[in-house]
Order: C-alpha cells, then sequence, then structure tokens
C-alpha cells in the first residue's frame, strides 16, 4: 500500500510541475516565437491556429524528469528509458526549433529526422542490451506464450520504437489529442511495470502520466500551447521505451490502438490513392476523417480518450 | 490477478451493454417525447438544447445492472446498494416523467422530491443497519482515526446520501460533466471496495463507471440525450450507498469535490444574494459561471473532468 502511495505521488508530482511550468513556459515561448505553423492542406478551420505557440514539450519533459527523480534512484532500467525520453526530445527540438524560431518550414528532412530517430533508438537498443534490461523473449500477450528472439529481434524492436514514435506525433494534430492518450497510456504502463516489480519505471509513466494531465490544462480547445514535436516525440520514445523494458511491445498496437490506426489510416490513405487515384478517408490521418465527417474537434478527441480507456482495460488482461 | 481481471471485466461489460442499449433507447425516449425542458434563465447558448431526449438514465442503469449480476451473487452489500441505486432511479424518473412526457414543467414539488428521497435513503439505511452492512464507526481519512459513532450516526448518514444525490443532480448540467465525473469517482469507488475486501461492491462500481463511459459516446457535446433525474439521482444514491457501505463518506467531499463546489456554489450564490443582494457568481451551479466568464461547454468539462482525476488520486492516499 505504501509503495502505491508513491505511484500516485509520482502522477501528483508530474501534474503540479507542469501545472506551474506553463505559466512560466507559455509566454517564454510566446516571445521567442515559437508559433505553430499550420498546415496549409490541413482542415481549413485549424487556420485559426496559427500562431499559437509550441514546444510545450518543454514543460511535459523537465516536469516529469522532475518528478521521478524525486521519487527514485537512477536505475539502470530508469536511465536507459529517460535516454529514449530525453534523445527523442532533442531530436523533436531540433525539428521544432528549425521550424518555427529558425523559421525553415519544412524542419529537418525526412531522411535526417529518420536518421536521428534511428541513432537514438539504436543507442536505447545498445544500451538496454548492455546493461541487460532488455527481455530475453518476447511476450505474447494474451496467449501467455513467450518466444525466443533471433535475428530479428533488434530490428523488431527497433521497428517498433520508430513506428510509435511517429505514430504519438501523427496524432498531434487535434488540441488535447495525443496528450490526453498518452495520459491514460503512460497511466496503464505505470501499472504494468509496478506489477512486473519495475517501481521505476513505474514512477516514470506515473509522472509522465502527471504531467501530461497538468500539460492538458493549457492544451484543450482551444489551446494555449500545442506540444510540437519536442512533445510528440518524447513521449513517443517514452511509451516505446517502457513497452520494451516491460516486455509489452506486443500491447502497444491494443492500448495504443488511437496511435496504431492514425499511422494505419496515413499508410491506407496513401496506398489506396496511388492504386485507386481515389481517397478512403475524407482525410488522414484519421482524426481529420471524423472532422471532415461533422463530428467536432472536443468530440473525436474525448471520443478517442475513452476508446483509450477501454483498450487499456483490455490490455490489462492481456499482461502477464 | 484474476480477480483484478473480474474488475477490468465489469466495466468493460457496464461499457458494452450501454454503448449497445443506446441506440436502442434513443429512438424510444425520443418517441415518448422524453425532450428535455431547459430552463429558461439557464445560459443563453443551451435553449438550442431544446428537445434533446432525456431520461437517458434508463440506459445507464440496466447496464450496470446486468453487467454487476452477470459476475456477483447477490450479497447483502450489493442487495442494500442495489436498493438505493434503483430507489433513487425511481424518484429520478418519477420527476422525468411528470415533466417531460405528462409535460408538467414543475415535475414533483419540492417536498415531494425530499421527501421520497428521505424515504428511500431511509429503507437503504435501515437495511443496511439491519443486515449489519452499515460501518461500526465513522472512518478519518489521512488521519487514519476511527470516531464511535453516537445518536449523529444516522442524521450523519442520511445527510450525506441527500447530499450526494443532489449535488449530481445540480452537476448534470452540461453535456458529459455529471457522466465523466461519475466515471472517474465510480472508478475510484470500484477500486476502494475491491480493496477492502468488497468484491461484489468492487464490480458494481466497475459497472457503473463502463456504463457511463459507454453513455457518454452519446452523452458528449454535442449530447444525443441526457441523463436526467433518473439518472442523475440514482448515481448520487449509487455513489453515496458505496461510500456509506465502504465507510468512506468523508472522502466524498474530496474525491466528489466537483458535485461538492457545485452544491457549495448554489449555496452561496443564495445566500450571498439574500445579504448582499449582488451575485457573487454569474451564474450557478459553478460550471455556468464558468461558462459565462468565456470558457466553451467543453472547456468547462474537460477541466472538471481533470480536476476529478486528480482528486480521486488524492483519494486514494486517504483510504485505509
Amino acid at each position: 500500500m505504501l509503495l502505491q502511495r508513491a505511484l500516485i505521488l509520482s502522477i501528483l508530482l508530474g501534474f503540479v510541475f507542469s501545472t506551474a511550468l506553463g505559466p512560466v513556459m507559455i509566454p517564454i515561448l510566446r516571445r521567442i516565437k515559437a508559433g505553430q505553423s499550420i498546415r496549409e492542406d490541413g482542415p481549413r478551420t485549424h487556420l485559426i491556429k496559427q500562431g499559437t505557440p509550441t514546444m510545450g514539450g518543454l514543460i511535459i519533459i523537465p516536469s516529469s524528469i522532475a518528478a521521478v527523480l524525486i521519487l527514485s534512484g537512477a536505475t539502470r532500467e530508469l536511465q536507459v528509458t529517460l535516454v529514449a525520453y530525453i534523445g527523442f526530445a532533442a531530436v523533436g527540438f531540433i525539428d521544432d526549433y528549425l521550424k518555427v524560431v529558425l523559421k525553415r518550414p519544412l524542419g529537418l528532412r525526412a531522411y535526417q529526422k529518420m536518421g536521428l530517430q534511428i541513432l537514438v533508438a539504436s543507442l536505447f537498443l545498445y544500451l538496454a542490451s548492455h546493461w541487460q534490461v532488455l527481455p530475453g523473449s518476447l511476450y505474447i500477450p494474451y496467449l501467455r506464450l513467450f518466444i525466443q528472439p533471433g535475428l530479428w529481434w533488434i530490428p523488431f524492436l527497433l521497428f517498433v520504437i520508430i513506428g510509435t514514435v511517429n505514430s504519438v506525433n501523427l496524432t498531434d494534430g487535434l488540441d488535447g489529442l495525443a496528450s490526453g492518450v498518452t495520459i491514460i497510456v503512460a497511466g496503464f504502463f505505470s501499472l504494468v511495470a509496478w506489477h512486473m516489480g519495475y517501481q521505476d519505471l513505474g514512477w516514470f509513466a506515473g509522472a509522465i502520466s502527471g504531467a501530461c494531465l497538468g500539460f492538458l490544462i493549457y492544451n484543450i480547445h482551444p489551446a494555449k500551447i500545442f506540444m510540437g514535436d519536442t512533445g510528440s516525440l518524447a513521449l513517443g520514445g517514452a511509451i516505446a521505451a517502457l513497452a520494451v523494458t516491460t516486455n509489452m511491445t506486443l500491447l502497444l498496437p491494443v492500448v495504443g490502438g488511437i496511435f496504431f490506426v492514425e499511422t494505419l489510416s496515413v499508410m491506407i490513405q496513401v496506398a489506396g490513392y496511388k492504386m485507386t487515384k481515389k481517397r478512403i478517408f475524407r482525410m488522414s490521418p484519421l482524426h481529420h476523417h471524423f472532422e471532415l465527417s461533422g463530428w467536432s474537434e472536443t468530440r473525436v478527441v474525448t471520443v478517442f480518450w475513452g476508446i483509450t480507456v477501454i483498450l487499456c482495460l483490455a490490455g490489462i488482461l492481456g499482461i502477464q
């Protein structure tokens, strides 16, 4: 019971820190002209979002790290997870900085962004392997089987990490969507990590969940700030790192089902258009499809939250 | 772990049932002209809600009862809690039926409504006492003390029940507000009941939480249906009954802080106006104050949800 209290405390600390950091960071980000450029090919109603400051990840990341470091010592599994978190935050920050401060609208080129992501993911996998934090087999949820890893192991994990990071990035297109879904998914991983005996990762995930909840105060519609790539790549990296260390990679498409289908919708749209010259969705990623189908932005967001709650409950049934 | 699975299952069953029952009940309620009359003295923007069907409690209540009865036998504590749930649902249903079907805009008179509520609360307390489900002392959260009950015991519990029921009723004034807050508060009580060894109450609270989540699909802005007094009195009754049987009555103002301050805002408004002839809030209950301060309806609702998450986390720190 005492330890469960600490889990709650990690959420509360993350929340308090990011709630407090918001009013400090938002004016700074506005002053350095970190206003988001809104994609011109997105829904037209989103053009009013032009000028909203971005790089809100700079609220979430320090808050959650401070919260976890108050509670936890620097264990190996926490250190390696922080490498992924901070590493992907750095990649996102470079991209945001080029785009919004230096006004280079395209930011990093696709190959540069992918290269840096592979670099961070490889560093994480190398350290995790070196420090023996990497699971020795692949857990199959629901069936409760373990598969012995082979040559595919590292490429598979690399694919999971890069895929998750970019999925969270794609999902971050409506006010409160990526932050809200991450509150729930990180909450799920705090329970999983705790359940598997990784207290420190439980605190880490709890702190991220709480920090996202605090950030949501400023991020819900109409958003005063966006998390930017700084936020979405970092959160994606943290979620992926948590899934890898707790051996729950195959649960990611379940609990992060929203991230998964958002990415799938983009792939289907592109492939479908190439093959049939017709658009399967009104617009991709999926959240824009629902908007253009007449749903309000807030309706899409709250429905996607609700689905994530259900998916995470279903996910709990799949853990060891 | 197996039993925790059953807790998750109660939430999922409640969710599936109410999601499925929604499309069945909504057209029926629309056909019997169960359209809500919107208070004419509320925010003017709410007048477009005129005609939205109400009595959505008829979706939540059967779904949650079906879910809990699949999982649980009819233990004494479940039976007595169901008495409060169904009893308050009946009071709310009579009121709704008079208002929206028989078109008597005032519904039950205040003294009739209060009389029926006291009747249900007394029946619950009598049965709880008779079946020895009533706690033998009052638990003081955080201090972890127990106070021996005296003559004030029954009047105090009566006050808690009636107060909770009417607070949930007052809170039910924005799309998704009462249902969303109840998802979280019922989720809290499912953990508490479970933690204290009342599995069946854990399932009951979980089923309510899930049923409210399913209902929320139809109840979020713009709402296709309202829960009506049928829903809000029943949910208030269930929450109060859960708090009484688990001896967590003094945690109610914490975890149900939104319900509490909504009621407080009405009291302050009335008392303040009587004393100073000035309005302290732009409008009471509190959610209308924020709306008239320029917040969108969805912003008020999501912020109140977020606060409830934090309050329930703080509440967990106060349980035995």
